[in-house]
């Protein structure tokens, strides 16, 4: 399947309600894939918004009381249209209004996609009325070691929740009911620049909606596809400065056989 | 008329109330050519602000109920002060919301120049008051071979609105109510990164409170400033990270002299 | 004292309610300095964000009635827990609304630093509660001439507000009560860029709480760390897009014998 080359075609609008650290960055690597953003959070727009694009990626990096409204309208609206809605649950279990506003999303909207690292999945498991029951104690950052044991329990919360999960870490985990990925792409200088993984859901989102006919693989190709961009900037960064906008550069330069080439994705 | 030399000898102040998307290079932008930003958007202090500063530039990409509010105080101060006031109705016509909250810009504040793409420039007359009768349906995407109907009828809106219109795209048309001029400068890969549009709002403000002798000249110079800057960037650019900064980098770095060797600015 | 050494390892969470300008630069340098940032701003969630957090920095850049609610409570949970607070008074004496926060922030919290330019500090003295009877009229642009006099002035300053006081410009100074810096790293550049005072208060919340032993030290290094890494920018910058990377770069790359090596900081 060419993700990039059906994104750079169809070209997908993508509208974000997202924090104001990384939302220029959000814009620029949704362009740098091949897709178009359209940030806007007001309550009296953002159902009109979402009706004329095709994706919603909702993230709470600095959520407050007026965009949360707003997160719901325009959630809503997206999945009266059957458009893919992806979570980004930043800092959910941090604080216990990050986590309760989390919840309240997850009962309003549907989501296609809830991407997130370890504890924020694990906050989200052990707060949301749907997940009652499910034992997340266990779950720890993922290894070589626990990788089946992992894919086991999001393969099932996937089944719960009806939303393919990607859990993101040095080992990305993406997951539907039956199936899985795992992808080692991404180096850990990456963790020194801001907005890496509010990047990679302006991306998900990009290639999920212009690949609909296999999204699982989509949206593992996206988690693959910052981390490889990061890995190429790495190779002439002189800093976390300049390894942040060459992780834009590298982006906008790729396309489906360098991803192929530099691909650390694997089925499980 | 040396516009930049004047600007970077006057020094002038620009206040903006601006999207969160692109503040950074906006302000960076101001920066870069020569003026000073001052970001101010609420409502207990954006008439202090303005009073002290010297142009105003309202952009409503990530318009909300707060900071319209704000909008619509700074604007009637810089009309009491005479500053100059610039308008960059991103997204006007994408909702109901957006072409409304302009309708009622235009409505209570005087705008010396309102800058935006064709759609945008055509929701608003669509929707104002003051343009009534006027009939856009023809308007389009501006082509050589179109570029004399465009301009006729830019000048007519300029003559409604007293306010000179900049129709920017690949094609960039400049008009007040007698002159026009239309611009080729700027390059493709330009429309893959966020911010040229609201930075050259910036650059617009500040090149035109610094030469009040010529204000269309001013105006018209800006656009071809941030399009020829894109076209340098783009000579060493290694993606659109690396272009995205380059511009920035040209802006910090031009003056008349290399501006008027690379203008594809043109009187028609 | 290993300043940076012990940012590095001990990687503190810096809280940081700034303005929406320059926020992704303050995030990127607290991560270059070995820090991690943590922005959060919901008066419904800022206690308890401090509350996990090891300093807080309030900066009014961009100061709205939503905010300044949420910083006086941030600041008072940060006092409560002895958590650092860092106030960057952004355009104090601008306007009456930013000096009436200002005058509200300081008679709410405790600040353990406040870093200001000569026009914000001389705002404060002029307006707060607790400065009254202090003469502020011939603090003037710091110069090696009046040098002398601004420090034994710092320094009283320093003694009512029971804070350490950074005042930046060509000449910074830094002054508790008793003991007294002044820098000379940056260079004129740095002008053209917006952000190097918030991204200053982002390094030196970080280098303060990592270094408790010494806490003068720690804010005056933190100053001539912005300066000096922008000194190295500049050697290899294009203009001012590539400054503004280029810092960030070299903040991510600075250790304890580069800073040492690089500095121009003086004890008085």
């Amino acid at each position: 399947m060419d993700v990039i080359k059906n994104t750079r075609e169809k070209c997908p609008l993508v509208h974000c309600i997202t924090n104001y650290v990384t939302v220029n960055d959000v814009a620029n690597i949704i362009l740098a894939c091949g897709a178009s953003p359209i940030m806007a959070d007001d309550v009296n727009e953002v159902s009109d918004m979402q009706a004329i694009c095709n994706a919603l990626v909702i993230n709470i990096g600095t959520l407050n009381a007026r965009t949360v409204d707003s997160m719901i309208l325009a959630g809503k609206m997206a999945n009266k249209l059957n458009h893919p809605v992806i979570l980004d649950p930043v800092g959910c279990g941090a604080t216990p209004y990050r986590t309760e506003v989390t919840k309240k999303l997850l009962d309003e909207v549907h989501f296609d996609v809830i991407k997130g690292n370890i504890s924020e999945i694990k906050a989200i498991i052990f707060n949301s009325n749907k997940t009652q029951g499910v034992d997340a104690s266990a779950l720890d950052l993922v290894t070589m070691d626990n990788l089946d044991e992992t894919i086991e329990f999001t393969k099932k919360l996937s089944k719960i929740t009806n939303s393919i999960i990607a859990i993101t870490g040095p080992i990305d985990v993406i997951c539907d009911e039956n199936n899985a990925y795992y992808c080692l792409n991404g180096t850990k200088a990456m963790g020194k620049i801001t907005g890496t993984g509010c990047m990679s859901a302006g991306v998900l989102a990009s290639y999920l909606v212009a690949n609909p006919e296999n999204k699982l693989e989509a949206v593992a190709k996206s988690i693959a596809a910052i981390g490889l961009s990061g890995e190429i900037s790495e190779m002439n960064a002189q800093g976390t400065g300049s390894l942040h906008i060459g992780l834009i550069d590298a982006m906008s330069n790729l396309d489906d056989e360098k991803l192929e080439k530099g691909l650390k994705l694997y089925e499980r």
